[in-house]
């Protein structure tokens, strides 16, 4: 049944009023949960990226709100509402580009009009909260069953980032497709880039395909190119922050020289994402693409590589 | 005059017998030269990239031979050039897709055919590695000289690599091209990828170009197409391992998705390069492209980043 996911990770859950999310940040080495009690530990998570990829950080965001919901002590419910829309702002300033965080928190934000009362404001909230992870869990199985269509026996896929379990409710959007199709009992093997700066691809994708048994090998983001010319590349597909109407598509920096090479090899290339991904308001000129700090490219496991 | 050059680093050096080069495995940490006495040494230091750059492991390799000859106590000519073919064949063995190592030792080896005596042998081998260092050097400052009129005052050029002091004789070739324009007064600024995996431009260009003043931004290599999308780059000027007759390039890997990206949005590419890096024989599907330890991708500063 979709919704159920035994084997692969179990990135976010809330356990008697504590959100507990993989701290992405340990992978490989450790996986351990962060447990979250306040909207402001919920955003620190996400800006930190101990919990990163856009679907997930939807889901995330979601709870996090409840967290806030939680918290409030005052009776009056126009107060109360006013207090929740502050801590919704928050939680979607926390990371500007993916789309599914803005619209998780209002989803999660409009179940406050359904309270009766500041009292059931945490449960309605929650309610919707649970809703939302169980949607986007049955969409990630639906995203694979969908897009194995595409993959053949055999198939090397290429993708970059991490677009998985950890970046989802679980079972992912692009590793949806790869998972579903090794499920459906073709051979597929997974060429990883490593992603810089953060290292999405060789500490996340890598580390949730092995446990999966799904043949894995990372590369240097740059040997994308190569790969294809070579003929050793058959599909590319990965996931994506944002796409708008326009069939704009915002990820990771590093999917465009992909996208580029595929273009020139005459590889196909494809994006799997849910409806939450999608932005049909949006003009391409507004989107804001985040800048994080310059540590993240000059700092590398504590090693300042420039000067 | 070309040939001195104050300062910029001085790469590669013989100093009483023994060969002096930058360490550059140790930067930007640290500056410490390498001293080799034999060929072994010589060898072993261009396998671990403690020394590397297609024109300067030429010239070093060339050296490597003057400190085999001067050790052979063998009184026989043709049984000392037996041996000296050895060493040749051994240095040549070390890097097998740049052309100028073979070209430059193969040019130190036949020397060996002027020396009257074995006693002679190391005299007049190391007259022709002297001569190839200094041709180098004329030819990065002709590689500047030609290359700074393409670029235009306030260009930013991006390289990937290290294409300068470091990589030649010194001075550089793409990043010759950068120094000789900013030396005519020009006003140009650098965005250096960092060149995974041995970040090669957040270590070395970086470093080299902030030592001569000249303004420097490290990037991902994977966000070179965006900033090219988004007009941030004017030109871009790499350097090569070898350029074949038919104009096929070998370069580090990451060229190509930058010559792509250029390609589609039309910024000027150029490579760099002495005449050394020509290979006018070999036909491209022969030429064999490096492939190195794992551990170069996985492992990041004494971290293993993937399990």
């Amino acid at each position: 049944m979709p919704g159920k996911n035994q084997n692969s990770l179990e990135p976010v859950r809330w356990k008697n009023g504590v959100l507990e999310a993989v701290d992405q940040t340990k992978l490989p080495g450790r996986l351990v949960y962060v447990r979250m009690r306040t909207v402001d530990q919920v955003c620190s998570a996400i800006r930190s990226m101990k919990v990163r990829g856009a679907p997930l950080i939807g889901v995330v965001g979601g709870y996090g709100l409840v967290l806030a919901a939680m918290k409030i002590r005052d009776r009056d419910m126009s107060q109360a509402r006013s207090q929740l829309r502050k801590s919704a702002d928050s939680l979607i300033s926390t990371r500007p580009t993916g789309v599914n965080l803005r619209w998780a928190v209002e989803r999660v934000f409009k179940a406050s009009s359904r309270a009766g009362s500041v009292e059931s404001l945490g449960d309605e909230l929650l309610r919707e909260a649970d809703m939302t992870l169980r949607e986007e869990l049955e969409a990630a199985h639906n995203i694979g069953r969908f897009g194995s269509a595409l993959i053949e026996d055999g198939d090397t896929v290429l993708t970059h980032c991490n677009a998985g379990s950890l970046a989802t409710a679980g079972y992912g959007t692009a590793l949806a497709v790869v998972r579903s199709a090794v499920e459906e009992g073709k051979n597929v093997s997974v060429i990883a880039t490593e992603t810089r700066p953060l290292l999405q691809g060789s500490r996340l994708t890598a580390f949730e395909l092995s446990k999966d048994h799904i043949p894995v090998r990372v590369i240097c983001d740059s040997a994308a190119a190569q790969l294809m010319a070579q003929g050793m590349v058959d599909k590319v597909v990965v996931g994506a922050d944002r796409v708008l109407g326009t069939g704009h598509v915002t990820n990771k920096i590093g999917t465009l020289p992909i996208a580029l090479a595929a273009k020139f090899y005459d590889v196909p290339f494809y994006v799997a994402a849910p409806v939450s991904t999608l932005d049909l308001v949006t003009d391409v000129s507004r989107v804001v693409i985040e800048e994080r700090d310059q540590k993240e490219v000059l700092l590398i496991g504590g090693w300042w590589v420039s000067l």
